[in-house]
């Protein structure tokens, strides 16, 4: 039989009498190797029985005859070279202890070499992947927007402060602003970058730093969004249920692609929070167990359409028709395990309008700059939206919290590593 | 013939006798729509001869019989609805007359509709999916790394300080340490993402918020990293060539992908530049002038390797033959209009000689918290590379300047819009 070469990182080291057995993680799985006293030469078998857990060694060797183990596939080491030792490690990667999770933050570095770990982000990097790939193949152009911007654009305070050598900077929560003002020149655009939130809030779907998929389009209806946004998901899912297989089983999860989505009104959730016993009034938004009430109504994915126009950002078109209502449209899947996936909606292009709502909503348009002065000239009717990539991740494998989600996870109290 | 409908900006109307000429400037191309009083109804005609440039405006028509145009695809309006009107715009947008730099950037919103520009940004969208298809073919994972940091983890000054709620933070000024952190558990990992430089340089190839392709792998040899960087460039140009011929078209530029590399030690580079007058010293690192020589020797791209080990960041590691140099390689190309494309190498993943290493660079060990304790976990030998977004383009574009490749660009002068 053909010799052949693994690499990887020593998992365990169990003696049987005169066989060590040690099973290796490697960059693609998992295989043991069975060192007998006798049959592999002597050096071999003394190197293999004073391997550590975490050492990183060579392999050279050949198919176990009669393949055993149950671990994965079984190799006769002819050669074992320590590339790199290891002192006991802090946190265990065995899978039998399951440290606290501000140990293994802490230790972050050994805690994504865990198989259970690393499917997550093997996974991320398909849902990256598979986003891009159908929104070019929908037409649209990938752009990069500022991080660092200069003013407060969108009117929150939930921003970090940057120096900007002698000026004032901050982190951009969103490609919000930037994205609309490259509607205008391509048509369809789309970046999948990182945004920031300085909120203390401390819940299970919120990150101080996060990625979204940002995405605008020109000449689009409600309709379109939605369509859109369902088809995105749904091409996600399928592809990570093709390509990830091993991944979904190692972390227990049979991924179902959504079949069709619904659509309620906001006055329709309002109702079924109201039969769940929640008290809520027209006019308010809704919160973590509101979203969660809703979710679980739902097995499909569902968008909840026109908002009151007094809780939605200045930048959505409010309903010439209504004016209550703004064409907010937010989506949100995952039934049991749902959140809130995106929110979204037509955008108002019309300068007049949009210097009213900036006034309604108590914010200075003269602060708006660039911004305000670009609906000036000529900027067609556009609407977009932003979905968590973590936020999608979360559910998508039913995590416990976002920060699983994400490889080095920024909280108001995570800041390191 | 078919009814058909456009939808852009108007980019010029010219009226000559009965006939209105308008050009319009569709998300995909250029049309000519021609209105003939007697024509088209007459309604329209007044609706066209009262369009200005840069309104919004879609047209329900059909083609003319005859095609005589020559700006593209010429239509007879039937219907002309204007979905946006403008003001005249500050900047010229039919490329008569050329804004100078700091007015295209005041108005950038306007700026990037001009096709030159457009192109540009067609061509970053397509060379970041591309850039990733390669490496995903390649069995590297993408992954997300944090931008906001606790500390100044690569030593350097040129940081920009982030207020993290009440502590203090910083921008990574790229994903080296983190990058490195993940190899081990993953063997090939990837991201394109966001760097911050705060460096009061004011070239023509430095920006102080960039686009990084940032790669590495464990268990890889010097050769491996320069045929993967090779056929990475390789597969890009093909690429664009390919899918973006008529951007390249509006830009002027014939893309010729690089047929084979060619590699130089570092005292052969100073050969080269002594030659050409430079008054260069062993153990100095290149800057702008010497790269421009140096590229302007090379018709492919080239590597350089073998760096004096004081002129390498910590994490490269030194070679064991002989310790004045270190494993870093970068990569030129680009001819006349090169510039440093890539800066990567081997890296130190003993803990031992790291620690020598940070010393010897006045810089202290305990400071490195996890990246230091990091490498008594059995990290593998790896290596890897940076390469800039804006530097590829840059030189495969011939832009002016690396300014023109970032949609909002970031300079110590240039914080707007």
């Amino acid at each position: 039989m053909t010799r052949q070469k693994v690499c990887g990182h020593v998992a365990r080291v169990r003696r049987v009498g005169r066989i060590v057995f040690i099973v290796l993680r490697t960059f693609e799985g998992v295989v043991q190797l069975t060192a007998k006293r006798g049959v592999v030469p002597d050096d071999v078998w003394r190197n293999a029985s004073n391997l550590g857990a975490e050492y990183f060694i060579c392999v050279e060797g050949k198919p176990a005859e009669r393949q055993v183990a149950r671990v994965g596939p079984e190799i006769i080491p002819g050669k074992i070279e320590v590339l790199a030792e290891s002192k006991p490690t802090p946190i265990d990667l065995t899978g039998k202890v399951e440290a606290e999770f501000p140990t293994r933050i802490k230790y972050r570095y050994l805690d994504i070499r865990r198989p259970e770990v690393k499917a997550i982000f093997n996974i991320r990097s398909s849902l990256s992947k598979h986003t891009r790939e159908f929104l070019y193949n929908e037409g649209f152009v990938e752009l990069h927007f500022p991080i660092i911007i200069a003013s407060a654009t969108e009117g929150g305070a939930e921003l970090f402060p940057v120096k900007y050598f002698d000026r004032q900077a901050y982190l951009a929560q969103s490609a919000q602003l930037y994205k609309q003002s490259a509607v205008a020149a391509f048509g369809k655009v789309f970046t999948i970058g990182p945004s920031f939130r300085a909120e203390k809030s401390r819940t299970r779907k919120h990150l101080t730093e996060f990625w979204q998929i940002d995405v605008e389009q020109a000449l689009v209806s409600k309709e379109d969004l939605m369509d859109l946004q369902f088809r995105l998901v749904k091409h996600v899912y399928e592809k990570v249920a093709e390509e990830n297989e091993s991944d979904l089983e190692i972390l227990g999860v049979s991924l179902e692609p959504p079949k069709s989505y619904e659509k309620i009104g906001y006055e329709e959730a309002l109702n079924i929070l109201r039969r769940k016993g929640f008290q809520v009034e027209w006019g308010m938004d809704f919160g973590s167990d509101e979203e969660k009430a809703l979710c679980s109504e739902f097995e499909d994915p569902f968008f909840i359409t026109e908002f009151p126009a007094s809780q939605t950002a200045f930048y959505y078109m409010v309903s010439r028709e209504d004016p209550r209502y703004a064409h907010r449209i937010d989506m949100m899947g995952g039934g049991e395990y749902g959140v809130e996936w995106s929110s979204g909606g037509l955008r108002e292009h019309d300068p007049r309008r949009l210097r009213e709502r900036m006034r309604e909503q108590g914010l200075r348009p003269e602060s708006f700059g660039w911004y305000l002065e670009m609906f000036d000239y000529g900027v067609p009717p556009h609407g977009g939206f932003g979905m968590g990539v973590e936020r999608l991740l979360l559910t998508m494998l039913h995590l416990s919290k976002i920060h699983e989600a994400a490889l080095y996870p920024r909280t108001p109290d995570i800041l390191v590593p």
